[in-house]
């Protein structure tokens, strides 16, 4: 790919407009490979992707690994209960054997934020040629997630041709619990990436003021912004107000764990503010997508009725276009090795 | 396979004799190819099989992964400890995402009666072509497991040819808690399906009298019973009278919390009134088969000593025939879709 | 192999000169194998590897597995939490339902001494011609663990050509916690069977004196010891004294476990006194190798300034080693078969 030149996948900040349609454009191609025959594609044969996942997750590991058979290359995987962990092993010593071992590219999930980045900061001083894709840190950043969603989108409004530039100028709700969510954060720099302007919408405890200014400057550490000129981001408290004149609508997954620490007082109360449901749909533009990264609360962030209405919720879509989208990530990475 | 109409395969209550015909010549034919060279078969390349056992199992999912591979499919593992189960994801959300990711057929063990009925049930409702083999539900069906002794027992009488009918008149003897064990159920359906007569055996608590009329209707919601002339069935609670001339023994574990559950008050007792062991088989025909689905309970319902007389206990024949006959079914209904 | 007549790999006491020969030079031949291309070699193609992990491992079960891939095994994993074992299955009946599965090769690892030892004892007697490869039991034996070593050191010291002879007469210090290693006790059959001599040191309770005449007579039940005149061995006390002329450091991980069982007071003072640090390691000769069988704790038993020095820690070159050590002894015993 022209102008890839990312060792590392972490953080989609980092990420030019290139580097967006790289992505989509070789998703896109994989996911049109007929899927008779033996499916599997040569790319990435004998070599080893290890999956270490510190923080357990169904759907995103065996997406990952399904992506990288579909590649031909060998998994391995970290499962941490059955393992050196409860010895007291560090992530990074846990990364270093499978380095050792021959992995060419490591697929970080951690709850606390930055590990991968660490990991690869380690590797590279190192000397060694070992990639990290981030698989999910803590609240930070989930950069296969922000992809694909950006990918479900682009093919939402363009079958055809979903590349990034066709949701510019576009407005997209994003409802609920943003100030724990990486994956919210990864769509903000990838939707205001491809020009899209943000709404974001939840109650004060859930959605600081402050996410208005999210994307004006880049993130710690690093220099400068890659894209000159980014989408809007608006914090909005009324979902009426915020779905107003939306073309797309994504809500996230309420951890119930938020009423203990008194974010929310009550559930139902949740739902008939911001709970995602035909009728509150029905102040956005017609049949507008509806996107959650799952898995889904049924009845608190979004209507049963609506998680099974396939004609307008993408969810399948969505972990549908994770595989080539990771296909796309395990490519690119590799041919950077 | 002529006549094969199964999408799913949830209960041996719905198979014809030509359906146990049909799974058992294809096991043959599959236990009998060569075992040198790489005894892959490019059947299923490039299919994606999952197994989704929300109830944890060794022998099973084993056996159902091994068989998958040697017909050259993809396998993914859903692991309820490492996954969202604990986030309160649904089963039916839990299927829809390994759907969504491709799966071609979904294998799935759930504690719960039916669930893999449902499961099929919502899939085909939404058009997906995405098959369900039930690895065992509840105490209702385990079909693998009563096809594979249905194919051993009819291999020690015929091991040329062991077709169903081989049963045909055979006096088959299942010993211990049939209440509350799927094993026997399927078991049931298989053996009188194939002719045989059936005599269980064991107290009131563990086997109540009414499971004479088991096979004498179809099960709630099947409208008729595809085999017009099925084995009879006999409730004996003497072994020695259950075992006169006897062809066949089948013991099923027996579960230690019965007794908390005060279905037992004593697993001597209980040994010494429904234990398999050498001598009790004396009280049978001389060198009859026996056989158990596993794990055993050494010392309970079957003595440690018959456990390793390979000569007539087939324990170690079942697992292995367990392969062969869940890749029959992995092949015929791949080749259903 | 000329000479090579293991059906099973338990205790490297059981191995002759000519046996350390053949996985040396087996291991060096598989680790020069290019890396490009598909990296996999036909030689178990078809052949199937269970590894039955009683007690959890990260580093020694991924290792085996990959190595097994790299050979084009198939791979059937047995996770101890999810299965049977929790319905009291013993590991006997887990063992002999993969072998009646069709495994060629068993690996075993287990908390209990001679469960590897007993499983082959029980499969060669009742006529099964699976292998039984140790894959560590209690305190006893870590037999490919032992051989990594040998390989690391021996490459270490001739890279050119990694054969056991290159130990000769060289002193190795093995420091830490003898008494509860099954990796020291397998690296004392190896490196005193290569000829190299080997100085203990620990405080007593960690290190009975009795050690000294570790390789005296052979293990209880073998009747030989197949190498005529194996290095000595000796006990100290002192690191400062054991350190003098030394050739090659390992150490031990140190379980934190000990303090509570009153065999040590204080991690502080044990690092002062046993600690390998690159101060300490000032007494030996210049640049001597340092290795660890991991996980490490970092400020116990080696300092963090010393694990992250990879001119002379070869603590990643020993995980690297061991992969093309376990491809070596999974083709001699599938060779054997």
């Amino acid at each position: 790919m022209s102008g890839w030149n990312h060792r590392h996948i972490i953080d989609l900040a980092t990420f030019s407009k290139e580097d967006f349609n790289s992505v989509l454009e070789l998703a896109n191609r994989f996911k049109n490979v007929p899927t008779t025959g033996t499916r599997k594609l040569p790319a990435l044969q004998g070599r080893l992707i290890a999956t270490l996942f510190f923080e357990p997750s169904t759907r995103t590991r065996s997406s990952f690994e399904l992506a990288a058979k579909r590649l031909s290359a060998d998994v391995q995987s970290f499962a941490p209960k059955s393992s050196s962990l409860s010895k007291g092993e560090t992530a990074l010593d846990t990364a270093l054997t499978y380095v050792a071992m021959g992995a060419d590219i490591l697929i970080v999930r951690h709850e606390s934020t930055n590990v991968p980045e660490q990991l690869a900061h380690c590797l590279d001083k190192a000397g060694y040629k070992t990639s990290v894709l981030n698989g999910g840190d803590g609240l930070h950043s989930h950069p296969s997630q922000g992809l694909l969603d950006l990918f479900t989108l682009a093919k939402f409004f363009s079958p055809e041709n979903p590349v990034p530039s066709v949701l510019e100028g576009k407005k997209i709700v994003i409802v609920g619990d943003i100030l724990h969510s990486r994956v919210a954060r990864s769509n903000i720099w990838a939707l205001t990436g491809a020009g899209a302007n943000i709404v974001l919408c939840g109650p004060t405890t859930l959605l600081p003021e402050a996410f208005e200014n999210f994307v004006d400057a880049p993130p710690p550490g690093q220099k400068h912004d890659p894209i000159k000129r980014r989408g809007k981001i608006k914090v909005m408290r009324s979902l009426k107000e915020a779905f107003q004149d939306a073309d797309a609508v994504m809500t996230l997954r309420l951890q119930k764990e938020r009423m203990r620490q008194n974010l929310l007082t009550d559930l139902y109360e949740y739902h008939t503010e911001y709970g995602v449901t035909h009728e509150s749909l029905k102040w956005c533009r017609k049949d507008v997508p509806v996107l959650h990264p799952g898995p889904v609360n049924r009845g608190v962030e979004i209507s049963s009725a609506l998680v099974e209405d396939t004609s307008i919720c993408l969810i399948n879509e969505q972990v549908s276009n994770g595989i080539p989208i990771r296909m796309a990530l395990l490519y690119l990475l590799a041919a950077s090795v």
